[in-house]
């Protein structure tokens, strides 16, 4: 609150109080990804364009990552779920992301917020490329390292592609049949793909 | 042109040549099919939206399926290509899917088209309907009574899952592996996996 205050007097303008700071630095968040995109975006540039101390937006926000995730007002932050499911054996990394995600997906609130989140990043040429940004930074370099073999950034990629698909056709699309299928027989078909993409071979034995 | 005319007259209104009509049918048939969903658009309730006779719109636009594929201006009418895919042997219906949508998909104005549709399908509650009812009639419900087996349903929709996935990575989002890849790398990867959830066990062997 105090590095609020002083920045407030410093600047010598009429301000309202912490959250109106809050609010001014996920505008500007948000502006300056949709403008330079998940990697361009930097959180001195945001600083500047809400005319605060780059120190006092790791304050309030932690790292871009968490900036980012405040912005689209997400319920999962996959960037944190992933450190935890690359924690267990690669063998049944596919099992357990498929898993993670319908198990997230199936809770209202997350659904909600995801559709959003999803929809506004798939609707138009100028978010698209914000999404893929934090996806790319934030999801599928960390599983490309633990994966680890030279076509490993192929690999998590043709995993996002299964998972895509999956909350496209269940979620948006509403495909009957991927509506009436349970968790658990989904999991059974999607993790085999999801696994041999991982950590299979191109053509199955 | 002269069924036009007769139309025309009988309606006693001032009116344009068969490009107007054609147009009126148009605007009728996108307006039935955002309020009534693809299934429940009837020619009968665009013919009357557009105030000509049902069997004008048959012999402007043929069937239902080809008038829907006039109001998205698709360059590509993947109802037709389908019947074409299902004539060959089912073993590899899943290669040849992937292959035949890479391939469409690689042409600039079906890339270009597709992605509006697509796009437009995905960003919102009142479109994505649309598109999911077209999708299960015209496509899902064909590949499903090739398959043939009980729970073709699901394994159609399973397939379609992997090909939304693949354009929304390779097209939508540009992942920067996806976008690298060859259409025969993709082929390979991708193939096994329509193929699996075509005739394929959900537990692999």
């Amino acid at each position: 609150m105090s590095e609020v205050r002083a920045t407030k007097r410093r600047r010598g303008r009429p301000r309202g109080g912490a959250g109106d700071t809050r609010e001014r630095i996920l505008s500007a968040a948000t502006a300056e990804f949709a403008e330079a995109g998940y990697d361009g975006a930097t959180m001195r540039a945001i600083a500047a364009r809400a005319d605060v101390d780059a120190a006092l937006v790791h304050h309030y926000f932690g790292t871009k990552a968490d900036l980012f995730g405040a912005t689209i007002d997400t319920p999962i932050r996959p960037d944190i779920a992933i450190r935890t499911l690359l924690n267990g054996p690669l063998e049944d990394l596919g099992e357990r992301i498929v898993r993670f995600v319908l198990d997230s997906w199936e809770q209202a609130d997350v659904r909600r917020r995801g559709l959003v989140l999803l929809r506004a990043g798939l609707s138009s040429r100028a978010t698209a490329p914000v999404l893929a940004g934090f996806l790319a930074r934030e999801l599928l370099e960390r599983i490309a390292d633990r994966v680890g073999t030279p076509d490993a950034a192929l690999r998590a990629s043709l995993a996002a592609s299964q998972i895509a698909g999956l909350l496209v056709t269940r979620y948006i699309l509403r495909l009957p049949a991927m509506r009436a299928a349970s968790v658990d027989d989904l999991v059974a078909w999607l993790a085999p793909t999801v696994q041999r993409y991982l950590t299979g071979d191109q053509t199955p034995s």
